[in-house]
C-alpha cells in the first residue's frame, strides 16, 4: 500500500509509530489506523479533524476523539500511569490547542500530567502562585506564543528540565511563531531545549522519554 | 560643506541635532562639532571612538568622553536635572555599552537617571528586589539581548511607559539581535514600545521627551 | 476555567486586562467579558468580530461595538477625558482599521483624541496643512503601511514623543508589514518608538500611559 | 585571457563595458583597463581601491582617481555635457560615497550633474529650501539609508522620474540596507524605481540613458 | 470624509492621484471616483474587482473596465498618444495580469504602447525574433516571474532604459516573487531599475514620465 | 559592581551561575571568577579565550583551561560521576569545538560522558558500528552542521531522549547554522529537542538535568 | 494568441514544451494543448486540476489524467522505455503527490521507473531493506519534506547521481519547505543536486536527460 | 584520532572521501592526507590555503597545489580521461575561483573538461559564439553570481543536463549568493539542478557521476 508502517518502532523507542493526520485523507488515516490496531499496536493520531475521526470510528468503535487536542486514540493495551509528573505550563488561553496536544499525548503515553494554564509572565503572580506545585514536576513542558518569555522565566525558577514549545499565536512581527521560537532558542536560562512551533506532540514525546528515566532508573 | 547641520532642530524638538559618529572620519566629526559649538549649541556625539574624541579635543578642550557609552559631550548651556526619574534597567553584563549610551544620553539631555543593571529574568529575585525603586521611575528604558524577556516581565509589574531596547548580545539564532527585537515587538505586556537594536540613544531621546511632559505638564 | 483573568492588573497598570478576541471563540469571549463585568471591571475587547459582539450582547446589553475599530466595550465606571490630547495620524485610507483601533482604545482609556487621516507623505501639503494642530498634541500615534515614512517626517516636525505603528497595508515586497516596520525602527528622526505591525491597541496603551503623566505630573 | 571584454557593448548601449574592480586583483584591473584603452574605449572602473589605481597608473599615466567615489577614469574621447541635468539628492553625510559614485559616473557618461547633499527628511526645511532647483532636473537620483524615506517625499514633490538608491548606512534592524531597500520598493509615491543597495553606479547608468532621451528626442 | 484626495497632484506630477482599490470597499471606491470625476479629473482605479466596477458604474456610466488588467477608467479629458513607444515585454503567459496592468496604465496616461508577450528566455529565439522591434521603443517595461532573467538578457541587447517588474508567478523557493525581485536588483546588465513585485502600475508610471521627456525635450 | 552574581542559582538549579566569557573583558571575567570562587562556588567559564584564562590564573592558580572546548574550570567541591552516561555524538571533524564544549561541561557538572566523533550519516556504517554503545547512554547529545541529519537518523535508532545541537559548520546556504537548526526542529524522528546553534553548553546543561533524574529517581 | 508555444524546443532538448497549468484557466490550457497536439507534439500538462482535465478532454478524447500526480497526458508518438531505471525514493506518505509528479513525468518521457515510497530515515531499516534494489537504478530522485535527510543518507549509500526534491510537507519552522531545501543544498554527502520545493517535474526532467546518456552513450 | 576517514567510500561511490580543509588546521589536514595516501587512496583536498599545502608537502613531496582552485592533490593511481566532456561555463571574471574548483575537481576525478569563461548573458553574443562547442558536452556546469541567469539561458539552448552553481559574487541585495541561488532554483528552463552557493566541488562530483554513465553505459 501507500504507507509502510514502522512496526519495529515500538521495540526501538518504547512506543509505536504515531499517525500525523495533517496531510492525509480520512480514508488514508482509517486504513493506517485499522492496520495498526489489528497488528496489536496502540493507535495515536495527531492533527486529526472531525472527518478523520468519523472515518476511523466506522471501523473502530472504541476510538476516542480529544477535540481541543485534535487527537484520535485507540488502545490495545491497558493504560499505565507514571509516579513522576509531567507539568504542562501554558502562557495564554490561545495556546490551549497546543497545550492539550502535549498533555493528551503525554497521558496516552502513560504519564501522569498536571496542567497549569493561562499563567503567562505579564501577570507574574499567577505563575508565582503555582511555582511550588510546578517545582514538583519531573519534567516541564512550557508553551507560549508571542514573545515566548515563559520558558525563560520558568528556567530561572525550577530545577527540572524544560521542553519549550513556541506557538504561532500572535500576529504581525511574530511571523507565525518565529518570534517565540527564536526567543526560546536564545533563552538566557539554562536547562531549556526547544521543539518545532506548535509541536505539542513532539514536546510530550521527549518529556515522556525523560520521565520514564525516573521511573526505571534506566 | 559635506554636512548641513539642522540648527533649527533645537526649536522644533527642544534639543539640537546629535552627531552620529558611526560612519564618519575623526576629521569630519571634529569639524561638525566645532561648528555646532561655535554656534552656541550643546554638542552630543554618539558611537564615538577614542580617535573621534582625540580629534575633537584638539579644538575643544572642554570636550568630555564617556568611554563605555562611547559618547562625546561639549556643553554650552548649564546642566539641568528633572524631578522625574528615567530608570535604565539592563538584563546582563554584556548589555552595558548600550545601557550606558542610554543613561548618559538621558543625563546629558537634562534628566535624572537611575541605573538597575544585571537584573535579567533568569534570576528573577534580582529584579523583584529592586521593583519598588523601579516603580518610582516616570519612564523606564528596558535593555536586553538574547530572548529579550525583560521588558515583558517589567511590563507586567509596573505602570510607567517602557521603551524597550533589544541588544545584539548573543550568538547563533539570535541573528544579531533579531530574536530580542521580535520578542519585544510581540510583548504580551502592554505599555511597551521598541527602538532599533542597540539603539540606547534613541530610547533615551524618547524617554526624555516623555519625562519632560511630567515636568511641565506640557 | 480555561482563563485566569488578571484582576490585579488594574492596580499595577491603572487599567484592567484587555481581551484579545483574535484566537478565541464567541463563547469564550462572552464568558470572560461577563466575569470581568460582574467583577466591576471595565471591559475592552479588541480584534472582535460581529460574532464575538453578538455573543457578548446576549448577556450584557450595554455592550457597544465599534465596527471599523473591531472593538467591544462595556463600561462599569464613568468615562473620563484628559486635558492633554493624543493625536492619531494615519497615512492612507487603507490604514483606517488600525487607526480606529488606536483612537477608540485611547478614548476608552479616558484620553482626548484627535484624528488626522489620509495625510501620507506622498502629498506632503496635506500633512503640512495640519502640522500646527498636530504639534499641540501631547503624544502622537503615527500609522503607515508600505514604505512607512510618515513617523520619520513627523519626527522631524514636532517635539512630542511619537509611537509609530507599521501596518500590513501593501503587497509584494512589503512582506505583510515588514517594510514599514523596518523603516520605522530605522527612523533617522529621534523620539520615535515602535509597536508591532497593525498593533493600534498597543500604541494607544503606551500613548495613554504617557498622556497621563502630563495630567498628574506623576 | 581570463576576461572577455564585451567591445560590442558600446554599439548596443552607447557606453563601453565598465570594470567592477570589487573582486578583482590590481593586476587584473590593470590588464583589462590597458586592453580597453588600447582598443580606443573610454575606461571606467568602479569600487576601485588605491591599490587598483596605483596598478593602473603604472601603465596609463592619464588615469584619474576619484577618491570618495572610488572610481578610476581614463578618457579616449573628449568630454561631453548634456543640457538636461541629473540631480543627485542624498539624505545624510554617511551616504556620501554612494552619492559620489552616482554623481561621478553620471558626469563621466557625459551628463550635467547637480548635487544636493545632507537634505534628509528629518529636517524637512533643508529639502524644501532646494525643491525648486531639484524640480528643474530632468532625472533625479535619490539616495538614503536607514528608513529610506527621501525618494518617497521627493516623489510627492517633483514630476521627474526618480531612481532610488538604498544605502547600507545604519545598524541593527537596517540589516545592511534591507530596511531602505524595502521602503523604496514600497514607496507610496509614483515614478520611483529602485536599484541595488549602494549601487550608485547603476542609478547613474539608468539616469544617463533617460537623460539622453531628452537631448536627442530619441 | 475618510479620504483626502490629493487634487494638487496633477500639477506636481502631470497626472491625478490614482485609486488603489486593493483594500477598499466598492462603496469607498465609488465615492472617491465620483468626487474625482466631478472635480474634472481623469479617474484611474487599479486592482479593481468586478464588484468595484459595478459600484462605480452605478454613478458613472462611462466607466470602462479592463478585465485582465483589473483597471477602471473614466475620462474627463480627450485621449492623447505619444510618438515615442513604451514596450511591454513579458516572459510567460502567467505574467499576463501584471503585463496588462502596465500596458493599460501606460495607454491611459497617454502613451503609445507595444506588447511583446510570452518571450521568456528559456526559448531565446522568441525574444531574438522581436529584438529589432523592441529596440525601437523609447522605454521598456520587462516583466518576469520565477528566475526573473528577462530584464538582464534584454539589458544586454538594447540601449533604452528598462523598468523591471518581478512577478509573484512561481512556487516554492520563489517565495512569492522574492527570487525574481532579487535577480532583477542584482542584474549584471546596466540600465535596469526595479519596482515592487507585481507592480505593473508603478512601472508604467515611471515609464510614462520617461517617455514624456522624449516628447517634450523637457 | 557591574555584575550581580546569582548565588541563589545553585539552590534552585543544582548548579551555580556559569560565566559566559563571550562579550566580557579578561578583567571582568577574572573579577567574577574570583568572587564566585571566594564564595565557595565551583566556577565554570565558557567561550573563554587564552587571554581570559591567563587573567583568571593570575589570581586562581588551580584554574584549568580546556583548549578545544574553550572552557575555564575552578573547583571548590570534589568531582562526582554519575552511573548513567551522556553520549556526545558528533557528525564531522569540524564540529569538534562544539562537541568538546558539550562534553567538558557535562563532565564538570558531574556526569559520565562517552564521545562518538566523526560518525556523520554520509558514511552510515561508522554510526551503525557504534550504535549498540550509543544505545546504552541515558541521554544523547547529537551535534551536526550542514544538513543536520544526524539527530534524525539517531532518533530512529535509539530510545533515549536526544538533545540536538546545530553547528555553524558549512558555507553558502547554511546561513551560519540555519540549515542545521531548521532541519533539527523539523526532525521526522521523535524524542528530539533542540538548543541554539553552536550551544554545546546548553545541550550539556539540559542533558545533565535529565541524567540526574536517573540517578536519584527524583 | 496569448501564448507563443516553443515548438523548436523538441529539437533543442529532445522533448516538447510542457504546460504548467498552475496559473492558467481551463480554457487557456485546452487551447494550448489542442494546438500542440494538432502540431504533432506529445502533450504533457503538470499541476493540472480536474477542471483543467475536463476542458482538455472535450476536444481531445485520448487525454489521460493522473490524479495523484496532477498530470494530463496526450500522446502523438508511441511510448518508449529505457533500459536504465530511474528510482523515485520518497520519505513519507505525505510526499506522495510530489513523488507521483516525478514518477509519471519520467515515465511519460520514456523512462523505466521504480518507486520506493515511505522509506524515510526515522525507520532506517525500511530504506536498508531496499538499498540493493535502489543501487541498481541509474539515477535516483530522492524526495523528502521536514528535515530533508533522505538524500544525504542515500548519498552515503549509493553511487548513482541523486536529484533531491524538498517538499513543503511539515509545519512551523519548516517554512513551507525551506528546512528541507536548505538541508539538501548543504548535504554532507556528494553527488546530490537539488531542484525547487515540490518540483517533482523538474527532477524527472533532469533525471531523464541523465538516464538517456546511458542509453545512447551520447 | 579526531577523524574517522571513510575508506569504504571509494567502493560505494567510486571515489575516496575528499578532505574539506575549510575549518581544519594545517596539522589536521596533513595528518588526514598522510593516512589516506599511505592507505593507497588518491587524496583530494578542497578549500585549501597555502598553509594547508605547505604542511602537506612536508610529508608528501608529490603533492600538487592548484592556486585559483584552492585544491591539493596527491595521486596514488594513474590519471584517466573520459571520452565524454564536462563543460564548465562561467558568467564573469569574479566567478573564477568557483569555476576552477569545479574544473580541477572534475579533472582529478578523471574527466575531460572544457572551460568557457566570462560568457555572461549581459553580452549574449559571447555565449552564442560558443554554443555549438558547449552543445557537444555531455554534462554542463553553469556558474554565475548576481542575478544567476546563465543556467536558465543555457537551459533553453542545450539538451545536456545542467548543474547550476550560484556564487556569492555581488553585493547588497545579493545577500551573499541568495539572489543567484533562488534564481537557479526557480529556473523556467528544464534540466537544471542546483548545488550550494560557491560549491564548485559538489557540482563537479555530480557531473562526474553523470559523465561516467556515458562511458560505461552503466
Ligand atoms: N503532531 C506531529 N508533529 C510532528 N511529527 C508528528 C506528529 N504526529 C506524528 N508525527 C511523526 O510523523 C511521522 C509519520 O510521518 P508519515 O510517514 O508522513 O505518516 C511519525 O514518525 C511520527 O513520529
Ligand atoms: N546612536 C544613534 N543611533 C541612531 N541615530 C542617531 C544616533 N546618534 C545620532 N543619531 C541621529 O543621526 C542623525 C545624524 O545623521 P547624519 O546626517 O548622517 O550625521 C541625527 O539626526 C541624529 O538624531
Ligand atoms: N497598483 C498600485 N500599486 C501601488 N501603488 C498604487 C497602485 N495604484 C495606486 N497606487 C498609489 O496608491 C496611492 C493611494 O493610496 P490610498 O490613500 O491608500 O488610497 C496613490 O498615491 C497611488 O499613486
Ligand atoms: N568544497 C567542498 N564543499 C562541500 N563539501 C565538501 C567539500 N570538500 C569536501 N567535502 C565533503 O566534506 C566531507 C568531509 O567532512 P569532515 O568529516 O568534516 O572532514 C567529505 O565527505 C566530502 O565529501
Ligand atoms: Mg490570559
Ligand atoms: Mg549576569
Ligand atoms: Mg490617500
Ligand atoms: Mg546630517
Ligand atoms: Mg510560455
Ligand atoms: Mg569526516
Ligand atoms: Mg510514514
Ligand atoms: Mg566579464
Amino acid at each position: 500500500g501507500f504507507a509502510k508502517i514502522d512496526y519495529h518502532r515500538e521495540i526501538r523507542k518504547g512506543f509505536p509509530e504515531v499517525i500525523f493526520c495533517g496531510g492525509k485523507t480520512p480514508q488514508q488515516v482509517k486504513e493506517i489506523a485499522f492496520n495498526m490496531y489489528k497488528n496489536g499496536s496502540d493507535v495515536l493520531g495527531t492533527r486529526a479533524s472531525h472527518e478523520h475521526f468519523e472515518a476511523v470510528r466506522e471501523l473502530l468503535e472504541k476510538a476516542v476523539y480529544y477535540e481541543t487536542a485534535r487527537i484520535i486514540s485507540i488502545r490495545n493495551t491497558p493504560p499505565r500511569k507514571t509516579k513522576g509528573i509531567i507539568g504542562v505550563v501554558a502562557a495564554g488561553t490561545s495556546d490551549l490547542a497546543v497545550a492539550e496536544e502535549a498533555a493528551v499525548t503525554a497521558e496516552l503515553m502513560g504519564n501522569t500530567v498536571k496542567r497549569f494554564y493561562d499563567v503567562g509572565v505579564a501577570g507574574l503572580h499567577r505563575l508565582l502562585d503555582k511555582i511550588e506545585e510546578i517545582r514538583e514536576c519531573r519534567v516541564i513542558i512550557a508553551i507560549a506564543g508571542m514573545e515566548g518569555a515563559l520558558p525563560t522565566v520558568l528556567g530561572g525558577l525550577v530545577g527540572s528540565p524544560i521542553i519549550a514549545v513556541p506557538t504561532s499565536v500572535g500576529y504581525g512581527a511574530n511571523f507565525h511563531g518565529l518570534s517565540a521560537l527564536l526567543a526560546m532558542l536564545n533563552s538566557c536560562a539554562s536547562g531549556v531545549s526547544v521543539v518545532n512551533i506548535d509541536n505539542g506532540f513532539g514536546a510530550a514525546y521527549s518529556a515522556s522519554l525523560i520521565n520514564k528515566i525516573g521511573e526505571e532508573g534506566k
